[in-house]
């Protein structure tokens, strides 16, 4: 079923396809749902703020690849969109995904918003860095 | 991980659950998203309205159990909650979930968004009435 959706042969292409992004945008909501809620130990979610996908990206070499300029919304889509061709391509499960967030993801119920949003951009930097070994070369 | 997240001995429990509802938001989106992009072979995706969620549970004998007057945001709340404990429970997969919407979306390209939420409201429906006997009795 997916097929059509996952058949570029650049990263660049997967980086700018803006349906992958709106795909992509609901898987890592959903998964960053899962993994806030297992480190709180309380059921909770709430949108991802383009910033700290924007922010996760940036630290990461294949953000050069993307060959334009960005804002945080573009970036943002960016990385949404190459999560959202590993999920389809199989090379990422839900339950892999958040694992590696709940591994890196350091806050408590104490921590404020603004640095929930750094820990948050360092779990999704990493997550990334895992999977890029599964992109086109 | 989820177990503490799905202890619920009633389903009105569940329907009430503000903490698994935010899960199943996720959820919700994210399969409606893959859904609708392969009903209409392009990647796309947006948020589920609270009103086509709130139709598809008022349509099964599961909502009388909620035991109070709910807004379409409760009732949309409810049925969130039950497809989050669904998923948590590991009685239904994403796979699952989306292979269910797409055969019962009965949408194309020229589709309203009028017409586009009444057979959402319809899919989703579906699913859960194939579900309700997953649910603590």
């Amino acid at each position: 079923v997916w097929d059509s959706f996952i058949e570029h042969k650049t990263i660049d292409a997967i980086m700018n396809d803006k349906g992958l992004a709106k795909i992509g945008d609901g898987l890592v909501n959903f998964c960053y749902s899962l993994a806030k809620s297992a480190v709180l130990g309380v059921a909770t979610g709430e949108k991802v703020r383009d910033s700290v996908l924007a922010q996760a990206i940036r630290a990461t070499p294949v953000y050069r690849k993307i060959g334009r300029r960005t804002d945080a919304g573009d970036a943002a889509d960016a990385f949404e969109a190459i999560m959202a061709y590993l999920w389809l391509a199989q090379k990422i499960t839900i339950e892999e995904f958040v694992k590696l967030l709940i591994q890196n993801f350091e806050i408590d119920s104490k921590t404020s918003r603004k640095k929930e949003d750094l820990a948050a951009a360092h779990a999704f930097q990493i997550v990334l860095e895992e999977y890029l070994k599964d992109l086109p070369q």
